[in-house]
């Protein structure tokens, strides 16, 4: 009985080993084809260069929607498709301003205008915000470092522009823990002010970086409360706002165009390679089309959008026929909505199709370090076996972790769901801003997530969950 | 007996526990404390921008090494000295030219200059050659893609130009090895060519980068041949060259002022801190402070430099009294010569000295993954267990690697030597080029490259190898 179970044993080995090598030829294959003729970066630069920046409801969302379509289309897939949404319409409308005017006399009274000394600051106005319009906004200005702060001092905000200057912890290594921990103040900020009378917020940009470049992103208002306008303001200027506050009164000037019109339509851009074995199961990848108006959505999500269409290219290009359907959806308006996210889950759901795994990339064209992983005990052990297969192309980490903002809601109809997990430390450098350009994505770090990707779906679809 | 050993397993646990979260304890202290008082960064940009490019020899070697010697003791050393050595000195003398002049007649007769097409090439003289003075040297070409091929064609380079148009190989993951796969040709392909009779040596730079900037980096001369000049050429230039060559007969022309001067005083500048155990054996940790002529040496090495003094500062800093001699060495002319490196093991042998264990940082200023060790079992084992208290910081690895050039004779003298890997897909994009500026390290990478490096330092002082 012992030798029957040794020798058991040993076919099972052989037969793992063998197995192995062949995934090990295969993803090989898969990464010699995108680092030899990937077209991830040269589709990177179209999209960066030729269409731009991509916001939900403007002009560059439809153009992008064609072009994902076009090139979805020639990257192989058996069927592309536009799901229609609705989707948020928030238009910047112009350049945003905001400036300093500094109180001078002791009495807190203003000089008259001319008289200031004008500062201007680099800062933008925060998406889905309502603008002070034609007018410019003039206010006495408090300085909250937190929320309870503001809750200790909210019968001093009524009438006041409120600077929420609470920083990015350096000392987190992951940088999304510092922006988990931030974000707040931009995205709620504005109304929790609101309910105290605040005339307007100014928020210190969501980021750890060394320049002076703001940084945009979404709020929510909360409805209770006036919609009252909000800014974003570079690192440097909010320094040096803090240091004048510290010093003294000082009146900040303040003028946005911004302005929220009604829903307006948007598309999910669906690429589709049909399932041999199991066509009516679905493995999703993607990442979103949107991107903010201020840049050309490079790493956010550009990448992600050029690495989900570079998986299809390649699975064709070496004559994959895979066993479950494999859908390449190019996300509308995760930006300021989550639209297309939420439209794809429901009509998945309302079809009643099966998921059996969803992989997005939306955290930067930068080195692959990992997947986080969504899944009970029994399929993220499964996957975790794999890591030697992805190893040597810089995938040190298979674990429970961030998925993906656009198909999170998938769990909820029994996927598995996965991010990648490229390095942090620069997307916050970049992340909603006008850095986030082509030129910061380097193309061996882009292509490099897309082969981590590509072996893991490939991984999926063969062995399952 | 059976209850006596579990026992003693168990007390063994509990204290490697209780020591492992001591070290967790204060391997966050060294990592709060760069990420929020770092120096590093603020270092390297005066390094860069106030002192720039500093090659052996140059004024701009001696700024560094004042700088180096000043900031080693503002950090912390209890002692800091120069060490002597001679070291190369090589000068470009100007600007480097490349032109092509197009061979247009059928029987390859040259065409009066003036009637010439000039195309100018994006080209650097590289480090070591010898170049053609005053005069400009022009030459039918020849594109060889082997030294195989060199070897076929010995009879048809005698008097023209070699092209080496060997690739960077894209498919290596690490993209050290594709520089070690291609090195030969600019370190070795002048003598090469010479050997057959050939002017001088055009090579395509060593990089895949996506722009067409030129490469510099050191040759070696056979003594056996004649020396002839030598360039290497932007990548796009290089593909344009090629395909004109392809096409028919190209005419280079070649225009260097480089030139090898006598030998001249250098210096590696050492800080200590003295061990209160052991104050003869001695742990190193190092960078080299020379770096290439027309760029700032920001990634190669301005960044093991600064990482290499934020290690002393850092340890001063958090009050650490280190048991074995800890050596910060700013090392000389590793580019051209590795004289720094030499005359310090010589020095260290010649005095009997014992060296526990060395480390550099010569591989760019990137996010760290991990480190290269040269050790024996016992101690490479020793190290792998740290591995959890390193992980968090972005250390995913130790496992036998690259060690470093200025550290690796230590070895012969018992010394367990050690190389800090940050990810290396970006390396060859700026590596001897004029865009390895400042602007192109991040700080937090660089930050957390130092942490990393300063923590095993701390673990070999207190459990030793």
């Amino acid at each position: 009985m012992r030798y029957l179970v040794i020798g058991f044993v040993l076919l099972i080995f052989i037969g793992n080993t063998h197995a192995q090598n062949m995934d090990s030829i295969f993803i090989k294959k898969i990464s010699d084809e995108i680092l030899i003729n990937g077209k991830a970066y040269d589709n990177l630069r179209f999209l960066c260069k030729q269409i731009g920046g991509r916001l939900s409801g403007s002009p560059q969302m439809y153009k992008a929607e064609d072009w994902g379509k076009k090139t979805l289309a020639e990257s192989g897939a058996d069927k592309v498709w536009l799901q229609e949404c609705m989707v948020p319409h928030w238009v910047r409308g112009g350049k945003d301003k905001l400036w300093i005017s500094k109180l001078v006399s002791a009495k807190n009274m203003r000089m008259p205008d001319a008289a200031l000394s004008l500062t201007n600051l680099d800062a933008l106005a925060i998406g889905n915000s309502e603008g002070t319009g034609e007018q410019y906004l003039t206010r006495p200005t408090i300085m909250i470092n937190s929320f309870d702060e503001l809750e200790n001092k909210k019968d001093e905000v009524k009438n006041k522009i409120v600077f929420y200057n609470y920083k990015f912890n350096e000392t987190f290594v992951n940088t999304f823990q510092s922006y988990s921990d931030a974000v707040k103040y931009r995205t709620q900020g504005a109304s929790r002010a609101a309910k105290y009378g605040a005339a307007a917020v100014v928020v210190r940009s969501m980021s750890h970086a060394t320049d002076n470049i703001p940084h945009t992103g979404a709020l929510r208002y909360d409805t209770a409360y006036p919609k009252i306008p909000a800014m974003a303001v570079g690192l440097k200027d909010a320094d040096k706002l803090a240091a004048l506050l510290n010093n003294g009164p000082v009146t900040l000037n303040m003028q946005t165009n911004a302005k929220n019109y009604p829903d307006t339509i948007g598309h999910n851009v669906i690429g589709e390679l049909q399932g041999s074995e199991y066509p009516n199961v679905y493995i999703t990848v993607g990442g979103h089309l949107d991107s903010w108006d201020v840049c050309e959505g490079a790493h956010d999500d550009g990448a992600g959008i050029v690495q989900t269409i570079e998986i299809l290219r390649t699975l064709k290009k070496l004559g994959y026929q895979p066993k479950h359907s494999i859908r390449f959806v190019l996300f509308a308006n995760e930006e300021n909505g989550l639209r297309g996210g939420a439209k794809y889950f429901e009509e998945a759901k309302a079809k009643g199709e099966k998921h059996l795994f969803a992989l997005e990339s939306d955290a930067g064209g930068f080195t692959p370090r990992g997947f986080g992983i969504n899944a009970d005990e029994t399929a993220l052990n499964k996957m975790k076996e794999w890591l030697p297969l992805l190893k040597n192309y810089g995938c040190e980490k298979i674990d429970r972790g961030s998925d993906g903002a656009d198909i999170g809601q998938l769990k909820s109809i029994g996927a598995v769901t996965a991010g990648l997990l490229p390095d942090t430390q620069r997307y916050f450098d970049y992340h909603h801003a006008r850095t986030d350009v082509f030129e910061n994505v380097n193309k061996r770090e882009l292509n490099l997530g897309a082969i981590n990707m590509a072996a893991l779906i490939y991984l999926v679809d063969k062995y399952g969950l």
